[in-house]
């Protein structure tokens, strides 16, 4: 019989915990034992998980013993403290948060992109930041035309990406303002009910955000190709939980509108959609709750041939986080199984 | 006494002939006769404007008998069909359609920027496209730092360009939504609520959609440079009534991010909010109901010395059509209180 493996997700109550719950199941990962870690706020919380009663605990050097592989998703804070103590324990650890991700030591891994990252001894795999893999995901495919030398990306970001608490905000506020009220906010900075703004990270002297920074260093770590320009905007948009973005690319050399459309086939989790007939493209609300990132109006530059334009929507829960974890976990355990067979 | 003038509002019921009424009584216009035109669907309404109870009417060259300026915003269709009769009843139009724009011999006009496209015996103004004038009113004061050589732009489309149904629309999906109910879409051919999608105008072989050319030929009458290399994406997103840009602009030399900044001081129509320690820029909520257009966001580009990267947010019922409009009759009238001083 095939190995099982024994599985902690820390920051199992957040939205990305929940769909990691859901994507263990629903993937039928070979799952032995499942540890739910919270806060001590939720600590003793019963959640039916992959079809057992789990009790909620805070992380502990105890909680991850005979753990294999251990999911972070609760804060570069809580990455940065309990990782260490995981890997000591001996698990793997596939981190969602920012901690490690810059790490020249941790591979930073989208699994269709840069799965050669991963070698037989990680112990540690960063799961890049969300909007990042939307964007390679995107272009990624399109290498195979030409070098890409410079993107120009405006994002139009979804509430998850801030949490579930977040994404509770932007219901409960936009009930407000049908309601005539005016919220107040308290997850994000501004009000996001039938508003957008700029990301609410802090900016630093290069004018940019940090989540602007992450995309620039992680589009050009995961694409193994420090000299990518990357220029992004970074916005929060009133949707639930799928990011979109409209990019810019320019390559070294002229690239047709077809062949770039083409060379998406076959390539695993990027879907084409691109009905101009039907004026139907890539959209938050298809995007939700799928694993495939859309791409769509793909379409060659007016003024410069090097250039396409296209735009980009996948579910920041899923392949923006969740899924990209437990395909990382899926690699992991491939090794291990490789290794057992020797 | 200063000389008054009779006015007439086609498509008074509508989404901007509000905003028409509103500003002509805010900007103390000097009115004599006002005369509202919808259509047979409308005909008969009462409606309370600028102090006089006013009979909704279907236009016709009786209706249009004696006004000296007609402001239409009913579509193209009616533009075209009507246009002609106002004229010939002697009337001026200022048409906020696009049947018109493009037309040579018609000028385009953003007062704070080419109003001396306006002449004494211009009969018939056009106003631009929405997304067209808040990129210009965004862009136009830098080009006194450089000659703007391309403008790369993505843009977060409020539901108002549709119209005032579509507002509606967006009002009534989102309460579906949030009741768990999946809306049917009328207005848009995509759900609108919690959702963005991609401008629903038809898309030629060039792969622009309508909104897209109009953005790109717009831009280059009114800044009087067909050398402007434009490059629109133009997105739909779940917001009301004030149209965000993102913009990267490639200038012919190196600009400062210190003077562009400056480049707006005094520029009439913009208000700059760059507010890095506070995280707070233009948005949505602050542009809807205000004059202003707002830019912020204001950054060099990391990669190319020659680019800026900024946001812009306007009210598109204001700056967007209405209050554009007004501005261009404020400038006819000009000329004709000079004539009548001659």
């Amino acid at each position: 019989m095939d190995r099982m493996f024994n599985v902690g997700i820390v920051g199992a109550t957040g939205a990305v915990g929940e769909e990691l719950i859901k994507l263990l199941e629903e993937r039928k990962f070979p799952l032995s034992d499942l540890r739910l870690f919270a806060s001590a706020a939720s600590k003793g919380r019963v959640i039916e998980a992959c079809g057992r009663s789990c009790v909620v605990d805070v992380p502990s050097a105890d909680g991850f013993r005979s753990l294999d592989i251990v999911f972070f998703s609760a804060g570069s804070g809580t990455s940065k403290q309990f990782t260490p103590i995981a890997v000591e324990a001996g698990a793997r650890v596939i981190d969602n948060s920012s901690a490690f991700r810059m790490d020249a030591n941790v591979p930073l891994v989208v699994p269709e992109i840069n799965p050669d990252a991963l070698t037989a001894d990680t112990t540690i795999a960063a799961v890049p930041n969300c909007t990042a893999i939307m964007l390679v995901m995107g272009i990624a495919p399109l290498r195979k035309l030409g070098k890409i030398q410079r993107v120009i990306v405006s994002t139009y970001q979804a509430a998850s990406g801030a949490g579930a608490k977040a994404m509770q905000e932007l219901i409960d506020q936009t009930k407000q303002v049908l309601q005539g009220e005016k919220p107040i906010p308290v997850q994000f900075p501004h009000q996001i009910a039938f508003n957008l703004f700029s990301h609410n990270t802090p900016i630093d002297e290069t004018g940019l955000n940090e989540e602007e920074r992450k995309v620039v260093a992680e589009t050009q770590k995961i694409l193994s190709d420090p000299s990518i320009e990357v220029t992004p905007t970074c916005v929060r948009v009133p949707i639930l939980r799928a990011h979109t973005e409209s990019v810019h690319i320019i390559f070294d050399r002229e690239i047709e509108e077809g062949a770039a459309r083409l060379a998406y086939d076959g390539f695993p989790g990027v879907r084409v959609i691109d009905d101009r007939a039907n004026n139907t493209f890539p959209m938050p609300i298809d995007a939700s709750g799928t694993d495939d990132v859309l791409v769509g109006r793909i379409r060659k530059d007016l003024y410069n041939i090097r250039a396409l334009n296209l735009l980009i929507s996948g579910d920041q829960l899923r392949k923006g986080a969740a899924l990209n974890s437990i395909q990382i976990a899926e690699e992991m355990i491939k090794f291990v199984r490789e290794r057992s067979l020797v």
